[in-house]
């Protein structure tokens, strides 16, 4: 009898974005003619950039084309576009990598929720409240966690609350954790660590020989002094630390799908007998056997991404996006919101009116100003009481979403 | 302390294909003026076709304009690919499918590899012998096994010898089994069930609650009748098989990276009170969860396989992989060679000449006839002293190939 994987069980009820999604859908059927606003599940609303569009087209007939047609390509990705990153991405910041450092995948979700297969299952598992929901629900289908409890957390997580008393960062963990998950820019908060708060993150994970999974997915949309990029700026990080980055939000990718991954060979996790092993290896090991390389018309446009004419395009879209965030950000204040994050981050995290349950506001901000957002629930308990908009949206759109918050919430 | 999977550490060395590139690259460096035919890994050599380019060339335009951009699609992919996937390759056999239960991704090296996630890991599995080793090794590494062997094989899992005695067609197993996996027509043997024999399978698969994994990747190269093309042709496999296709060899996509794995609804699996579940309810959560779904021009792409000159192109590319198949198969016959397969397939499976083992006859083609296969041993102990060619080379490379086998070894 073929039996199932009963840590699947544990989940409770839909994935945040399915609910979202048929909250939003039920509204429509019931509302037909309403103008629903978008600035819930984050994805981007500017079209790729020419620079990229005629990177990959010109792919696409390379691949038409029997002398210049690509079947496999390695499964850690093309060095064309690795070299790319780590000469742009990381050597400005005084970062030195090797290409076989770097993973070229379809996916920051894929490759954070796919990278805890290298590493046993019995590791304590430490994520930020709020939290991105895939760090859990992936550990939680991999047996890393126990049940769900009442307080709507899983037994066995390590949460670490970020509230509005710790300005949304979190303190170093009380008991001994293994895999840490930090994501700064942080989705969902907006919020970011400096490079001396993330130092007691390596420091910690040194001491105590744990891993920190880094999401740096945001970066790109850092505006501020000293807010670290990657995480490879502090010092010992290359031991500890392994790097999440997606051209996502950066290069306006949802639909396209890159993303990358960094592992440096230094970094170790441990066999029973104490026997440290390269993480680099197992996860190459990995992907080798799992996964067959992202398609090369998507690298090729990845790399245009570094072009003169790319960097200029793709920085005008993070401007876009961040006028965005401060019209968000300023709109909210000005109607008397408690507002975190908007100024290094695409993300806005309010504090909702009158303490009302974040779905609740979800629901009042649906039915009265036709706006959808992410509430701060579905990121965790700590999230009770937040909500999170997105600065992703048309300029239209987040003015008008703007004003519909200042005249009918 | 973090601890890694060590499930891993119980693969020996490396993957098959690594192991052939490194001898090749030693080779090289060892023989720079050597012309060295590649009849091994089982990439395809006809570029896209003009259809398949000039719409996925269409697709990047529109995301390159706001108006028609797309950001995430689905998880499970576009209606508009699963719509014409059951429309053409499944209606004409009888077949009915949902759009819900057709899951589009990037390979199917990805979805056979991740599949078993959503399984228990005391499962036992079961493979034919040879095998695509993909199966074997991420069972490996999801703890579904025992140590590697003395006879190179691993504890635990129930091997179906597939070998000249029984015309490399897997016998049901003696003891108890729970995930079956059958490839047909077969990597790397080229041979196929007839239904009779795939139905053994299934009543097997029924009767003991049992869940096949079938992998149809080479459906598109069945040339005879009574082959079935899908496991669903056989009456009761909805209840208890999934299925597992691929654009790679059908339509060139090896660089493109597009695929699709069929969950009806009544396959099930159970809980350890013997509670049945859904398996596509468990497969979609993982999907929405660990994965964002395949790049929109990619999907586009595949789209125009099913248009008029999509398939016309394919086809003759098809046709065109099937006359090296002939070539390669009839030429070793001619040598006196034994061969398998090559005639529903585009692998031929030969037999090495006076039982030399797999390994010494690939340096010893690689040396004398510059041509690059894949040793019959990479896929398994039955593998041993039988050796994989291909027929995706181009026309000339492989009847040059031919040429010197007949007149250098």
């Amino acid at each position: 009898m073929v039996l199932i994987n009963e840590n699947y069980l544990k989940l409770p009820g839909s994935y945040l974005f399915s609910e979202i999604a048929r909250r939003v859908n039920q509204f429509k059927a019931e509302n037909a003619d309403a103008d629903i606003i978008r600035l819930g599940i984050g994805d981007v609303t500017r079209p790729l950039s020419p620079a990229i569009v005629d990177a990959m087209k010109a792919a696409v007939d390379e691949m038409g084309r029997a002398e210049s047609f690509r079947g496999y390509g390695p499964e850690q990705g093309y060095e064309f576009l690795s070299e790319k990153i780590i000469e742009n991405d990381y050597k400005p910041l005084g970062v030195e990598l090797n290409t076989d450092e770097v993973f070229i995948s379809d996916g920051a979700k894929t490759d954070t929720a796919n990278f805890p297969d290298i590493l046993g299952v019995t590791n304590i598992i430490a994520v930020t409240d709020p939290v991105y929901p895939v760090y859990v629900d992936s550990n939680v289908m991999a047996g890393r966690t126990g049940a769900f409890n009442a307080k709507g957390q899983f037994d066995g997580i390590v949460y670490l609350p970020c509230t509005e008393e710790n300005g949304m960062k979190p303190q170093l963990p009380t008991t001994k954790v293994d895999m840490i998950y930090l994501c700064f820019p942080n989705n969902p908060t907006g919020m970011t660590l400096t490079k001396d708060e993330l130092k007691q993150w390596v420091d910690y994970a040194r001491d105590n020989k744990a891993l920190i999974l880094f999401d740096a997915a945001y970066e790109a949309f850092i505006q501020e002094e000293n807010i670290p990029r990657s995480i490879y700026e502090i010092e010992g990080a290359r031991e500890v630390a392994v790097e999440f980055r997606s051209y996502s939000k950066t290069a306006g990718f949802t639909g396209t799908r890159c993303a990358y991954t960094v592992v440096p060979k230094e970094v170790k996790a441990y066999d029973s007998q104490g026997n440290a092993h390269s993480l680099n290896s197992f996860w190459l090991r990995r992907q080798t056997t799992k996964f067959n390389g992202v398609s090369y018309p998507v690298q090729a446009a990845a790399a245009a991404i570094y072009s003169e004419a790319g960097q200029k395009e793709i920085q005008a879209n993070i401007r876009y996006y961040m006028d965005n965030a401060t019209i968000i950000r300023e709109g909210l204040i000005n109607a008397g919101y408690k507002v975190f994050g908007g100024v290094n981050a695409p993300y806005i995290w309010l504090k909702t009116p009158d303490n009302v349950s974040s779905w609740d506001f979800f629901d009042t901000l649906l039915n009265q100003a036709n706006v959808v957002g992410t509430p701060g629930a579905g990121f965790g308990a700590s999230g009770e009481g937040y909500f999170r908009l997105t600065a992703f949206g048309t300029r239209e759109n987040t003015e008008k979403a703007l004003e519909r918050i200042r005249t009918r919430m």
